[in-house]
């Protein structure tokens, strides 16, 4: 969380509206792809300046321009012409610790939300700033980095089949929400796995690394919900604008994410519910073991303490002791202490104390 | 909760729409039984195929299409062809992690919910996730297991008696949710039995094992939490729903059934409230017991201490030693050993520690 | 909780508005007593059959039927076509685990709630549902024992002082909910004592008892709070419903018992409160005596342990230990165990472990 | 808390509108002052019986009756005639547990608030319940016992300077508000001294005392709580009710007595909050230091241990044992004894448990 | 916080309006600078009084006079006259600990928030009241202490580049409201630098002091919290204040604002919960070191004990003991015991204590 704040931090003070990248530079360059399709027709292609896409403006069929890489900011800021965009737009997209939101500014919907995938190796995951400009038959979307996570929807407009083809901007915008809500249930399954796996732990061998693992579960919990409580109203909020940029088609579309989001948060609850049930049984776990240790070793000390007090006292050197000079004495001691020992272990035992 | 997140998370990517059956596979084969029936004549038979269904769609009786058994998914398909119903719709019915809800989509409604049963043996619960299409005169419901939870309401439209033949599809389908409401205080009354035992464990002889069958209890109250809150909406959605498939009549049945719901949800809470009650009535005897054991052990410990000190005293070799030489050196040591434990006997007696 | 949730788990599966007693059978016999008065009259009798009150509906006088005893369901029954009342409103008469609601069927209004008071002995409370009808010109009340908490209610009307006889059947409703609100107060002193008596233990000698015993008082509350809180919804919806039953005179006094219910539940929320503290109190204070036990005790140890290692230095069988052969040994090594002793003492009283 | 409840429980079954004193007999006699002022003139008395202020109703200028005393229940009860006040009032007058509320009777208002001030000695605070009559030109004011809280008040209106003389009966009663909203402030501020000192103990020496003293405080802050919390709503209720008898320009004004109101419930959110740390940290400090006593004891207690062995070692009374008869075996003992504990001192350093 | 609560208490009993300076006195004497400025003009100023602002009231230019140091209220005063402020602003302006807020009093909005920012050394930070007035075409802002936080923005204006000087008085407000807001982020990551390195003591050697710590940041966090929150509704209320003062332009920059001011709550949200992470951690951190403590002497004493009951059997001075007149008696017992302690060891690894 810091890198981002500590920039925001140094931003203090400039004008709203400057363009400055915030958040790490992920990729090596800022690369932009182009997709125009309509029913019959699909065109693919890489441009190397965006304002060679305002051609593409005019034209009946739906234009799909992906941005990956944010901090060529003069890229960013042709958008402002090609587009007109309002500068506080260009300056969220290039702020990469927005909090999700949807705001209609009229001729265009702007959408800002976090997908969250997991790294190629490692159990690390990796969440990137997704920036969606829907216009009439538009849509641009950044992403920080390059990936291959919409490659699959590129792929269904390639092939032409399904409704993908048919429909609007709108409907790929929800598209590519789609496949961001469906990685979430990744992330998910990921956590759950997690959790079990901690859960085994707990259960047979609990240690301080296990509460760790657990807080730190906790952690990522806390900051998947922060990036999903607010798509919720993200997502109500397109459902229920009333623009002429959404179909009523569409809607019914967006209502699906808005389940599936709802579910998402359902079971983060769920994890957070059981992640504290865990702290319970990790703290009284810990402190049942260790009273286990305690109270044997405890039983030990304590059924050796009045032997060794026997033993003490006919080690004594007094001249008159009667039982030193008898031949049965050490017999007889001998025989006492084991009696000792077997009535205090009756008597734990009867106590339940072992 | 991980299987159906599991194949969720896999189905990433994939376009909204795609018939895929999230869960397990619970029974050999789909299963469609149909019912119709009106005030006069009462029609029972089982289709092999879902489109047979369609021909009883237009007479003015009503028909209740039971489907169990979902991974047949080519069967589910054709409902589209045959009641027109949306692929979404399709989809979410097939998805058996839906948290239930209701959709209003004209022509017909679309309810899903969770039942709850316990298992035949055993003091596990099944979770089934209910689908129910309610259309003008028919309603359809896919269960994903065969059971006989429905049986009862089959034998009342059989035997004739009551509203239920005199009345239509919204009354039919208020029924089958008043059973699987119903259902729920089955699950309760087991809960509250558990609960009942484990407290009575408590108070007897409480356990590491106790805490976590405690945990356990709160697992499936969670779990039954989010079976149950939605449901609060879904009936209150129904009742207030301005459909011309529901009736004025049936409203003040489905305020019935929603007085239910909050009952349960009532009852949930006070489980909760003295779930957590006795997390800490446990953590406190458990320490309580423990802290019993250490007192015991800890002055055995303490009346032997000075006593061994007492004969390590008269244990030393020096020569020049009074005592030793006395003939009532060794009787007066035995006195004063005796002395010393009856006052700390005494004295722990007065301070209440034993 | 359970009885009546067990009853009601077997009810599971037959139609709504089936009519089963749920709950203990308490009185004898259903006794049906009528009061029947107006400004200047005032009829009082014991019926054996609830139809033989019918004919008292069409008079312009107020009739009030009390119910008391629900078991016989067949004279429950007959209200159905005596007053017009709607099954489900009957089964939830019966039913004795009803959440407080309030229903306004148009041409009458039920209202339901608990009565909770004082057993004649012991400690125990007797909660008793209490089911309201409230008629165009008459009341009918039913509860599950006979009792006589509505005595002083039925002598005001009696006595003819007061506004009692001058209104209608709404004022009189009003005074049943306002007797059985003022119960709640009782109940709320006895607590009161109950947790006043606690804490004085709590400060004194505070045993696992007492844990016991504020978790008790702990689920009283919640049991109270689950009755109460749904009651502000009750009497908030009879005062604002906008039915010609109720007077506009009369919502003046249902005010008033809506501010005596909210107080309820404020001096609820601050017992609970001050429970969560005295279970605070009650953990921290054992821990601090046992932890007072386990200082003394140990202290004990720690001074002899030093003596005793020096008692069996002199023990030791060397040959050539010059302190045994010296008459100044024994009264010198008596001198040195008295010092360390007095050094201990005084470095345990500087720590402030004394 | 109790004693108001137990008047009320046994006021249970009486009708509404019974005039009864709940609450302490606090003063002699009722005494009730009179303050008749305009712009130009300003009389002021006592008079003996409530009717007499009848006469002052009519005039153009403002009249506050100021009524201390509350058990002469007669006085109160002429209120009914002179002012036209509902029964309900009245009772809610007399009953000192009432919670703060506004209610709006179209002729007069009625405001019912708790005001708290420091005792003249001592820590402890006095809560005395003020109701307020603001008729069109009048106001009443009734307090249980003779303060001088509103007599700063009275000596502006005799002063004829600021706004008090030249505007009507709502400004006067906001003068009164106003008073006892600042109070709260000193109450808060005696609060946070405490608060201070105590955190002051618990950095140098907590004991169990303390954790009483903090949840002596929490209680005190429940309370406070208890009186504020409603009162937020009295007067955005007053500000936003649309009677005649409140002007536009006192509106205002009210704002900013709500805005301290949100001061003071903020404030004391502040000191919850701050207050459970405190118990959280009085907690772990008792337990680190009752800790740090037994880890010295207990390395005091295995350093001997081990040297304890070794001399019984050579305290046996073998017949063959070659050290005993070295010469050096003794001091070769010794040193080995000092060996030993200068390495467990050793180990014990690097551990960090010294 | 006590501080402006006593002097706050002081006042009780004066009138509202009357103009005291709550607060500490931060500056020497109170600057009063000014800026008028239009899109091709700047003008740039210091006066000595107040009144001398007027003139600028009826230009077409925007002015923004600039008030710090609030200790000399006739100054305050004076603005009642210029600028027609009510009594009660002027009151709020001196008040220092006012609660964020806005009001529309029609020719004017009043705006109070805290401005939070790092003190030039040490990790204290200073909090200061912030109170803007925004007229047609002037903004007076009052400070507590002159600074250089809105330096940035007089350089700005000078600069004449941005948008600032071709728009009106509602944009300047809207500048400075950003620059207060992205302090908090500077803030933010002091708070979260402080976190990180706590939670580094905490993995590696918590301390009691690592605790207080923790609950120190804690307050902080609480403190920085009750500044923030209400600042969402300052600022949503100006977004939505139908207010011919703030036009539709600058409402876009406005939403910005409310943006990170959610932001802002939203990371002090998650690093609450973090702290109460930290908490726990801690405690069974500590808990946890002490065990490991108790566990590894514990088994020491254990060794010990049995041995030393062995060589205390051979010290007894018996006659016949067989055993001390052989010569394998003593390496006998000596093997005997190491096979004791290697036993024992054995024992404790088996079972994981050691």
């Amino acid at each position: 969380m810091t890198p981002t704040i500590k920039k925001r931090s140094e931003k203090a003070g400039l004008p709203p509206g400057t363009l400055i990248h915030l958040g790490e530079r992920r990729s090596e360059r800022t690369r932009i792809t182009l997709l125009d399709y309509g029913e019959d027709h699909c065109e693919e292609g890489e441009v190397e300046r965006i304002d060679e896409c305002s051609r593409y403006q005019d034209r009946p069929s739906v234009t799909w321009i992906n941005v990956s890489g944010l901090h060529q900011v003069d890229q960013i800021e042709q958008l402002n012409q090609c587009f007109g965009l309002h500068p506080l737009v260009l300056e969220d997209i290039l702020n990469t610790d927005q909090r999700p939101k949807m705001e209609d500014f009229g001729t265009y919907i702007y959408i800002v939300l976090k997908m969250i995938y997991p790294a190629d190796s490692g159990s690390e995951f990796i969440t990137e700033q997704v920036s969606l400009i829907l216009g009439p038959r538009y849509l641009i979307s950044f992403q920080e980095s390059e990936g291959d996570v919409f490659e699959p929807i590129r792929e269904r407009v390639r092939n032409g089949k399904g409704r993908l083809r048919k429909l609007g901007a709108d409907y790929l915008a929800h598209a590519l929400l789609d496949t961001i809500v469906d990685h979430y249930f990744i992330i998910l399954e990921r956590l759950g796995e997690q959790e079990e796996e901690l859960e085994e732990v707990l259960t047979k061998n609990p240690t301080p690394r296990t509460l760790q693992a657990i807080h730190q579960l906790k952690r990522e919990m806390i900051f998947l919900r922060k990036s999903v409580w607010p798509l919720r109203e993200v997502i109500s909020g397109l459902e229920r604008a009333e623009s002429p940029l959404i179909q009523t088609s569409t809607a019914v579309y967006l209502r699906d994410i808005y389940d599936h989001t709802i579910q998402v948060i359902d079971n983060l609850e769920t994890f957070r519910d059981m992640l504290s049930g865990m702290i319970d049984i990790y703290l009284s776990s810990i402190s049942n073991r260790m009273n286990e240790i305690m109270k044997v070793l405890t039983i030990i000390a304590t059924i050796f303490i009045p032997l060794t007090f026997i033993v003490g006292l006919y080690g004594m050197n007094f001249k008159y002791m009667p039982e030193l000079e008898s031949p049965w004495g050490y017999p007889a001691v001998l025989v006492l202490m084991l009696g000792v020992s077997v009535f205090m272990l009756l008597y734990f035992k009867r106590k339940k104390w072992l």
